[in-house]
């Protein structure tokens, strides 16, 4: 690796000169204007990965934003590593908040600062500049590679979910690789092999035609608010489980080796508390702050309003209600057959007198792969060559449906070796990306393609 | 009562401008500007009730709006009257919808259409009118008569209280009699012995800092919607009931003859659901609808609000929720006492990790007088034989605080004789007052003058 070590350094000003020209172009993937500045930041890539040395490199159209699409399968029985990323960024308001402008990338302080630093082109471009060292060092690579890149990441888009299921022969692969995350903290790098799938809804509850009185009426007729809260206080019990039937069905049993994953980075839970301005933390009984958030599902009341929220007293008992609901999932949950469970519980549950609406909104799947896989051995291996400190597997509570699409599509594990910090201000004013782990990153995705050489193909 | 069916006739068109008179004087208590008119209504007033053959005739001034007083003493051993009532009246707006100026009176269709018609001036002239034709016909009253006419009831001033409470031996009285209500509806005269209290608080739970990532936190953290919802659920059972310890102490058993009277104008229960668009009515189990509203506390929620209530899904985990509260007091229950036991039981029931603010807002007793007192019964006879049906005695679920307090200040039973009828727009445009009552109302008041006469005095 000590060759790869004095490559990069002694070509890092031009690596980071093609960086800040990548992420000088404004790829708003959320705003009409700038339609061709996406079209731009596609072309730069597909250039960049033509002069990486990338055989195949395409622009497939879409009905949305293309998708950059590359291979040079020059390996024969050796895996085939797919790498996926977007080429889009967020929106950049409040401008004023920004220490220097979004679009004109600086470096100061060991970062670079500017919109996409870190989600996503600088850690997509390590790819391609680890994919290019190695052409230039060694005349080939090690194993088959495939790029994905999209242009709709930001605006959860139908493109590339449509583009997996339509090309799943052409995009076989031994393992999907995405870097597009965060270590857990500076040295500390992890591989996140669990995301929460999704499912949302919107409940409304009605009584009466109109609002009423509640000198005439009050206590004879029902109140939306009663009816809604204690519809609502229904769904969990004292012990904070889901009370809905059936809702942890597909919910699998931790390992001793997942548990000892998630407890290798569960927080000092009573500082965590302090810190957020709580007396204690709360959830199911039983369960470690990790575990509740990356290995168990959850419903959470975001939103509940009805009636009278001005100053001082309304004698209102007010006709309708409100929810808003979100689940988060894990292992087989099935998000509609969630969603269903919960009508079926709300409906069941309903106070006499009241009338219940319910609309679903979203539905995604969660992500789950097994630590114990060849593919993310070699990347915590990989890591631990670099950083010194070998990666942990970890759960996390979010949820990115398109992880899941890749698994489920593909087949294929999907190896999240991220190189950002939790810091780093993606999606917020004065986004940056750490120059150390622009450097390790490289020698860590040169040296993970090096080693899933010795993994057997598919 | 011929006699006095004639004198009436004869002095209609002569009655009618005088009202006329008194309602194009804009005595709204609410703005300032109409100070001048406040002091111009009570003047007229205090002309009218000398012009009737009062003989004390005094306007008091306040800290707010004048009070004026009036009595006539002249009938030893017999009982003395109070006749409540208020000559300021409810702004106006919106005046679009006035079908003729608010303080342009006019008659049509049977109606005096006025700001003030039936709320409260109209209503108050039939008793200066009863009084001004006894002593015109007869030469003297039957009974002692005193008047207590307040200019603060639209904007629930503290001048009154004050004064009943300064001036409790100069008021002294058997009866206290308030025009300011209405009949059941059209030749169905009521009586209402009974109105509920009031306490209002407004609570708020916090939980963490700062609204939190339901990817992030999800399931690990309290959730203020959560411990909001669940806690003011806990304040009902399952048959409406409220659960607070202690919040029924106080609620008088309902006796068979106040039974009788609440049965005889309940509502058809089915037909009433469905005028509000209701599939069935709700509330404490056991109890009808009358009962509900007119003899039982109750206990609402009149608004409920935290967290995202935009288009969409939020997957925030709110750090804030907010309900406003309402209680309906009966009998002896202690407005304070109550909201003290409330926030006890708030206390008790809040989920861990959550802390709880509460501010109490309102506090009013309860007023409740025994239909089977003499003046009441009087009353009722009145009635009776002006409108050929006895009055019904009424539980009315709102409240007016200054019943309560005459009640409790001079411990005489007080006589909601009303005129009024429900559906004649007080507080709206197009206020009025019908002549039919009117006629009918001058002659009940002077039965009822000559009837009391027969009763023991203090």
């Amino acid at each position: 690796m000590s060759d790869y070590k004095t490559y990069f350094a002694e070509r890092r000003d031009q690596h980071l000169n093609e960086l800040k020209e990548w992420l000088s172009i404004p790829s708003i993937s959320a705003l009409s204007e700038h339609k061709g500045d996406i079209l731009a930041s596609a072309k730069w890539l597909a250039d960049a990965l033509t002069r990486a040395g990338m055989e195949t490199v395409e622009i497939h159209e879409t009905e949305g934003h293309p998708i950059v699409y590359a291979e040079r399968m020059k390996a024969p029985g050796k895996p085939t590593i797919l790498i996926y990323g977007h080429y889009d960024v967020q929106p950049v308001d409040p401008l004023n908040l920004w220490t220097t402008p979004p679009f004109e990338p600086n470096i100061r302080d060991g970062k670079i600062f500017a919109r996409g630093a870190t989600d996503d082109k600088g850690q997509l471009f390590l790819h391609v500049k680890a994919v290019e060292a190695i052409l230039r060092q060694e005349g080939k690579l090690p194993v088959n590679v495939k790029f994905v890149v999209e242009g709709e990441e930001e605006i959860a888009g139908v493109s590339l979910p449509k583009f997996l299921e339509e090309n799943s022969e052409k995009l076989k692969c031994d393992a999907v690789v995405i870097s597009d995350s965060s270590l857990l903290e500076p040295g500390k790098p992890s591989i996140c092999t669990g995301l929460r799938g999704l499912c949302s809804l919107e409940i409304t509850v009605t009584t009466a035609r109109t609002d009423l009185h509640s000198g005439l009426y009050g206590g004879a007729v029902p109140n939306a608010l009663h009816a809604l809260t204690s519809l609502v206080a229904t769904l969990h019990d004292e012990k904070g489980r889901v009370t809905v039937e059936g809702f942890y069905e597909g919910v699998p049993t931790l390992t001793d080796l997942e548990k000892q994953d998630l407890a290798s980075y569960n927080p000092d839970e009573k500082k965590l508390a302090a810190d957020l301005g709580l007396d204690t933390l709360y959830g199911e009984e039983g369960y470690t702050f990790t575990e509740r958030t990356g290995a168990r599902p959850t419903l959470e009341l975001n939103g509940v309003w009805g009636g009278f929220q001005g100053e001082g007293t309304k004698t209102v008992i007010p006709k309708e209600a409100h929810a808003k609901i979100t689940c988060r999932l894990v292992g087989t949950q099935d998000p509609q057959r969630t969603l269903d469970r919960i009508d079926a519980h709300l409906y069941k549950h309903l106070q006499p007198g009241a009338k219940l609406h319910i609309q679903h909104i979203e539905r995604a799947n969660a992500f789950t792969c097994d630590p114990s896989d060849r593919m993310l051995q070699l990347a915590a291996d990989a890591y631990e060559e670099v950083y010194g400190t070998r990666a942990v597997f970890t759960k996390d509570g979010g949820s990115i449906p398109v992880v899941a699409t890749f698994s489920s599509v593909l087949k294929s594990p999907v190896v999240m070796m991220g190189f950002g910090l939790p810091d780093e201000n993606l999606h917020a004013p004065d986004e940056h990306f750490s120059l150390d782990n622009f450097d390790k990153g490289l020698l860590t995705l040169v040296n993970y393609l090096h080693k899933t050489a010795g993994a057997s193909a598919v």
